[in-house]
C-alpha cells in the first residue's frame, strides 16, 4: 500500500490524490506539516515539500514526477492522453496552475490565511489578500475562455489539466479567495468535478483551526 | 524549421536547447525579452515566459512540456530513460533545478545583475547577491553528494537532470554566482558537459551589457 505524505490544504497533494482516485490507486494518508521541517521527512524529500509517496524502498517526490509515474504504470483512466501535441498542451496547463496560479493566488492565500495563523501567530494582510483575489479573478477569466473553446481545460477529454486546476482552485476556494460571480462556465465545470468520487473525500476534509465558506463542499454551491 | 523564442541567459531555454542539441533537432533562434511583454509574444504564450517553440500552427510553451514533447517524438538520445522509477527520479531532479535552484539562486542573480541593469537602471543589492551565492554553495554540495553516489545526476546515464542542472548552473556562473572551490566532483562533471557539442554554442553567446567571468566558457576553467 502506498503512503502519501500531505496536509489537507496542500494543492499539489490534492492534484496527485485526484489522479490516484481517477485511476483507482489505493493509498494511506500520512499527515505531514512541511513547515515543521522534520528530519525524517527531509530524508524522504530533501526539497521539504509535500506530496511524497512511499512504497517499500521507493520514495517519489515532486507532484509532476509522481503524476507522470502513475500515468506510466497505470493504464486505466489516462490523464495525459492524445498525441504529443495534445499532451504538451495538457502539461502546459498543469504548469500554468502549479506555477502561475499557485504563485499568484494559492501561495499568498495560504501564507496570509493559514501559515500566519498556524506558524507565525500574526494577522493576515488585507492588501495581500485583495491582490490574491484580484489575480484569482483574472485566472478564472482565463478558465472561462478555455471552456468557451473546449469541452475540458486541456482538450476534448478530462485530463491532468482539469485535476491540477481543480486542486488549486479548491484550496483557494477553501481559503475564501474565489468570487464565483460572473464565472458561469468555470462554475459549471467545477461543479461537475466536485461531484466525482475522486473529489468527494478531499472536499470532506478540514484543516484544523481554519474553516471553509459554506458553499465550499456543495456540488451546487448551495444555491 | 522550429523557431525558439529566447534570450541568451534564460536557463529554461538553455535546458531545451541542450536537449535539442543532444537529439539533433534543428531550430532557429528568435530573440525575445519577456520583460517587455510584447503582445505578439503573449499571444504565443499567455504566461509570458521563454522558451516558446513554434513550427507552423503549433506553439509549445513551458520548458518541461517542451522537453517531454521532444522526448516523445524523437527517439534518438533518450533523456528520460530507464523504468518508471528511474524516470521519476530524473523528473524530481529537473524540478529541483527548475524550481529550487532557480528560485534560490538564478532568479535573484538575474534580478540583481541583469534586470536591474537592463530594466530598472538600479544597482545590485549586495546582501541579495551574498544570499544567492550562499544558496548556490549549498546546492553545489548536493550535486557533489549526488555525484559521489552516481555516474550522472539522475543515475547511470546522461539525462535531462544533467541538462537542467547544467543550464541553471551555467547562468549562475555567467552572473558570477558560483564559487567552484571545494566542489571537485561537480567541477569535473560540469567540465565534461561544457565540452559537449550541444553546450558549445550556448557558452559562446553573450548577453548585451553583461559579461561573464574569464573561466565561464573554458572547459578546463582556465586552469
Amino acid at each position: 500500500m502506498w503512503q502519501l505524505y500531505q496536509f489537507p490544504l496542500c494543492p499539489f497533494s490534492r492534484k496527485v490524490r485526484l489522479m490516484l482516485g481517477e485511476k483507482g490507486v489505493g493509498y494511506e494518508l500520512v499527515r505531514e506539516s512541511p513547515w515543521q521541517r522534520r528530519d525524517e521527512f527531509l530524508h524522504l524529500n530533501p526539497a521539504g515539500q509535500t506530496p511524497v509517496m512511499v512504497q517499500g524502498a521507493l520514495a517519489l517526490s515532486d507532484s509532476s514526477a509522481i503524476c507522470e509515474y502513475f500515468e506510466e504504470v497505470i493504464e486505466k483512466a489516462p490523464m495525459l492522453g492524445g498525441d504529443a501535441a495534445a499532451r504538451a498542451e495538457i502539461r502546459r496547463l498543469v504548469a500554468w496552475f502549479d506555477e502561475k496560479f499557485y504563485g499568484e493566488v494559492v501561495a499568498p492565500l495560504m501564507h496570509e490565511r493559514m501559515l500566519k495563523r498556524i506558524v507565525h501567530r500574526a494577522s493576515p494582510d488585507a492588501k495581500a489578500l485583495r491582490d490574491a483575489m484580484r489575480q484569482a479573478n483574472a485566472h478564472m477569466d482565463y478558465v472561462d475562455w478555455l471552456l468557451d473553446h473546449r469541452r475540458w481545460l486541456g482538450g476534448p477529454v478530462l485530463s491532468l489539466a482539469d485535476l491540477a486546476a481543480a486542486a488549486h482552485i479548491s484550496v483557494a476556494d477553501y481559503l475564501g479567495g474565489i468570487d464565483w460571480r460572473g464565472h458561469d462556465q468555470t462554475k459549471q465545470w467545477y461543479s461537475g468535478l466536485k461531484s466525482r468520487p475522486s473529489f468527494r473525500p478531499l472536499l470532506a476534509e478540514r484543516m484544523e483551526v481554519i474553516g471553509p465558506p459554506a458553499h465550499y463542499d456543495k456540488v451546487d454551491f448551495g444555491e
